[in-house]
């Protein structure tokens, strides 16, 4: 089992990534894909008049502000116009796909983090109407129902809380989570830049091999969201998943290419 | 199996569908959604900068012009922000939802209509760039295995061509073909008014009953999208469907209350 991640970012080439998915799966690959939104999102947001807000928590790691409009904005884009996008595009390459939310069968489930702690102005804050969270189960059931009967499920955040509110969660980890429940051998995830470079924003920097007992002393070169990819490696990498990979999803093959080697392996 | 299309005009109390479904569900009743979001769409596309344009047949009816940037926004307030509203409030109902496009798992094939005949002015113009259709084929298999393992369908358009493209379809007459596939014996079709009215918009002129023998001679009570509902009636009924039940979904019980014979009752 392959689980890809693919962000949200600028410059992603949807078409290339589906070109991949849909002679993989010919081959007999079994795999399942998750989607990202954000740079659409800020886009859309803007223009509906409510602009995007971000958060730095105490520990240095930025997310995205979401309350209750932004959550419905967060949807209007992440399930309906990106996920739909890529589910078109697929069923367009003869792949059966099936796009669901984290909400869609309680898929992804997790606790929403009622106060968030922010740091404003070197000042810190408590946010309080942040719907935010992160994935802790995964509906396995749903997800085996649909890949045994040939769909391709592709997933996006929201995830939903305990108490069935939508959730904005990280979709590296909600993709994380799906990899170990789902018992992954490798998860992939795609983004806009080649993976971890030495020296950010150096492409030529890039780092290709990280063992998985140094992954620790690699951090330092992490900028930004990379912090988070890391983590999450980390993170699944430790609950069984055997290789994680960063890769480029900006030209033409990037599963392909990410698999022969082009991005960063950490296992 | 009761199928319920509840509508997208203004002024629809979801919460209070959501709740009767609820509970219609804990008493053991079978049932599918299905649901639109016309209004919505209109607001989210005039506020993108793209708002929205209508089609008029040369036999009188009215549906919306798709160009692929109406579609793009279409899926971002049918898929996203309805579709997810409405799983969401299921949810928190004790309801396992699952949101569906007709795209997901072709739910909703047909063919899409190349060449539109549209009057503008008085003069029958054809429209090349319209992505519609008709839901011609529906995926029951993914239907059956959802509410096999206890999941709801909560379906919405766009449905999908034989050629892999989204396209608009109404929403009724895809409820009505969705009802005919599963073998419902109820159709309830759920919207701002409470039915078919006698002299509109009087609503105190309500016709309760109409003999599906008779349904013709009140084709002339039917004013703007009554029409297309009659006619979606008159399509399930002679495809084997029990009754239709038009019914208002403006105040509490909108179920129970169409379901006890407040709404129009066609059979």
């Amino acid at each position: 089992m392959l689980l890809i991640k693919v962000g949200g970012s600028a410059g992603i080439d949807y078409d290339a990534v589906c070109d991949d998915v849909a002679a993989l799966l010919a081959e007999g690959q079994k795999l399942v894909l998750v989607h990202g939104g954000s740079s659409q999102t800020n886009e859309v947001a803007e223009k509906l008049g409510h602009p995007p807000q971000f958060i730095t928590s105490p520990s240095g790691y930025t997310s995205r502000y979401t309350d209750r409009r932004t959550l419905e904005i967060f949807e209007m884009v992440y399930c309906g116009q990106m996920n739909k996008g890529i589910v078109e595009r697929l069923q367009q390459r003869g792949v059966n796909a099936v796009g669901l939310s984290g909400i869609d069968g309680r898929l992804w489930q997790g606790q929403r983090k009622k106060a968030t702690r922010a740091v404003q102005n070197g000042r810190t804050l408590v946010v309080r109407d942040n719907y935010t969270g992160t994935v802790e189960e995964v509906n396995t059931g749903l997800l085996h129902s649909l890949l045994d009967n040939g769909y391709l499920p592709v997933l996006t955040p929201p995830a939903i809380s305990y108490e069935g509110e939508a959730i904005n969660v990280d979709g590296d980890r909600a993709a994380r989570a799906t990899a170990v429940a789902l018992h992954a051998d490798t998860l992939l995830i795609l983004s806009n830049i080649p993976g971890l470079l030495r020296h950010f924003p150096d492409e030529s920097s890039l780092i290709r091999h990280i063992p998985k007992d140094e992954l620790e002393s690699y951090e330092a070169y992490a900028e930004g969201r990379m912090k988070i990819k890391l983590l999450g490696a980390k993170e699944a990498l430790e609950a069984g998943v055997g290789r994680v990979i960063l890769g480029d999803a900006r030209g033409a093959n990037p599963i392909r290419q990410a698999l022969a080697g082009a991005g960063t392996l950490i296992a």
